[in-house]
């Protein structure tokens, strides 16, 4: 088959692969419905954390199961299914707990932008719907896998509650699906950090309140201003730089919550800092197993379009310009159709 | 009167300073029934974290009100009061919110080591018992004041839970009243990280059920041989340095707590690895005043004798020996008499 392989910086090519085929008893192989770019893809594609060897790339995805290894007992070939970026056996005592992306069995998904992939831990990782889903819902089920499960993630791990006060720092496809989280978590003022007209009208779409499109210090005296000097009970990071991370250090009250979940890049934290800002904090890639069958039910009941956030549909073969217009900024995110 | 005044590192002196009197129309000045001195009065005592000018010190106190300023309501002379070494008004949205310490109007207090002083904030920041309690109280009541209610702060902020399992890292004064709270908060396994014998013995009346030895890799190695490669829910972090930190880390679960009291010197976290860890982390000086009503009642009940914790008592002209048994840990606290 073809698939999508990162050769080196921006070097993105659609190109002959061996097809995928079941390596251990536990694997799945699926045929994707859809799949997408998410913005980590950038960091590898800018050169910031590449590998020597090719990449597979992709890891959201959702499709229909043609084969499944010996141990698969859940997962039957003609399901549709969606699964996590976090491979899980959803049995060990961190799957247990709710954190199956620190299972420890974790691997992470790679090779789903491609029209067929292997997805190991098939058992612990799928999730099947009891009927095939109609066309118009792939989008927002492939949603659901990643950047979805992700804001939700950063929503819950904020600490968001019904009637409670958010801002959202960040208004990338994560960002934006926090903002959707926090409207279905119950908030009662979300407020959106964002410079771009096009995601600020996603955002109110999503639920958010308020808009904020100052950054740094002017950032976090407008939220000041609009809490009258409190401060919020919850944010969520959803970027992953210093200054973010800043910013949503001084858009928290004392005793608030911050959920991050932008993959930290050259941020560190002092101490004593962090200690008198007395701010709860947690992070980490998120548990989207946990999620998944809560989401995928509010997608299928059309509580919830998580796929909105696609704002460019391309077919697979044209990844490699989906990329650069996510790069450029021209999307903010990228579906991808097989 | 005479008080306790630090002039320079190891130079405690007790010495004749001008009566505290009230400065603000919401000041109460106290006569204190005994006071004693806080691990983190050992920072400055050693030269971290000096002041150019002489230090009134002490910040840990109980004792019967004996002057209040004209805006004082609650407070009366003649009650006996416990107060929190944060003062604060506990009525700002960051007390309301249950974050005195980090109060708008927050001062913290200094010049208990002494027999009479002036406490800030009165009316928010003291609470008064019914009754004047037994002399026998008193000790129990003043641990209240910070080192019991730090601990209490910490098991609380790492989530201790009835039936939880916890580690306490640190074997000081407020790493045995953590061991303590845990207990009362229901925690099923309290593994206490203590290297001195009566140290343990303390822990052990406390409530700790396990005790590692161990330090550093190994401590950690031996935390997840006795969780079955776990790690636990709770960790309190009792210390403040980076060791104890990065034990603290190692001995959590993903998805679990730390809640972190030792104030951090020299501490500092890289974004990524705190990210993938993906501990809840909560840290701060205590909001005291928040579990102040709650801890006297245990107290009074005799539910809970923190003043155990006391294993030096000394009268208060003798403060500058009490200063130097801790500091050369030949005293877990000393308390003063007056």
């Amino acid at each position: 088959m073809y698939a999508t392989v990162l050769h080196g910086p921006e070097d993105i090519r659609y190109e002959q692969v061996a097809d995928p085929t079941i390596l251990a008893p536990t694997d799945a192989i699926i045929q994707l419905s859809a799949t997408c770019i998410c913005g980590s893809d950038l960091w590898p594609y800018r050169g910031i954390a590449t590998n020597d060897q090719p990449m597979h790339m992709g890891h959201e995805y959702c499709g229909v199961v043609i084969e499944v290894g010996r141990e698969v007992r859940n997962i039957k070939p003609g399901q549709f299914v969606v699964g996590s970026f976090c491979l899980s056996d959803n049995t060990c005592p961190h799957c247990q707990f709710g954190f199956q992306s620190s299972c420890m069995q974790r691997e992470f998904m790679t090779g789903a932008q491609a029209p067929y992939a292997r997805v190991p831990l098939a058992d612990g990782t799928l999730v099947a719907t009891t009927e095939m889903p109609d066309t118009i819902m792939v989008q927002h089920m492939l949603a659901v896998s990643d950047v979805l499960g992700t804001g939700w993630y950063g929503a819950v791990a904020a600490g968001v509650r019904e009637g409670g006060t958010v801002v959202v720092v960040g208004d990338g496809a994560v960002g934006l699906m926090a903002v959707m989280a926090a409207q279905q978590l119950g908030a009662e003022r979300i407020i959106a950090m964002s410079r771009h007209e096009s995601r600020q009208k996603l955002a109110r779409e999503f639920g958010a309140t308020d808009i904020v499109q100052e950054r740094g210090e002017d950032g976090i005296a407008r939220i000041m201003d609009l809490t009258d000097g409190i401060g919020v009970e919850s944010v969520v990071e959803a970027v992953g730089m210093e200054q973010s991370m800043q910013q949503a250090m001084g858009a928290c009250r004392p005793g608030g919550t911050i959920g991050y979940v932008g993959v930290p890049h050259g941020v560190s934290f002092d101490g004593q800092q962090l200690f008198f800002k007395q701010q709860r904090m947690l992070g980490g890639p998120a548990p989207v197993r946990r999620f998944l069958p809560d989401l995928m039910d509010r997608v299928l009941q059309g509580r919830i379009q998580p796929g909105k956030v696609f704002d460019l549909v391309l077919p697979l073969d044209q990844v490699a310009e989906g990329y650069r217009a996510m790069d450029e900024r021209r999307a903010i995110k990228t579906m991808l159709t097989v």
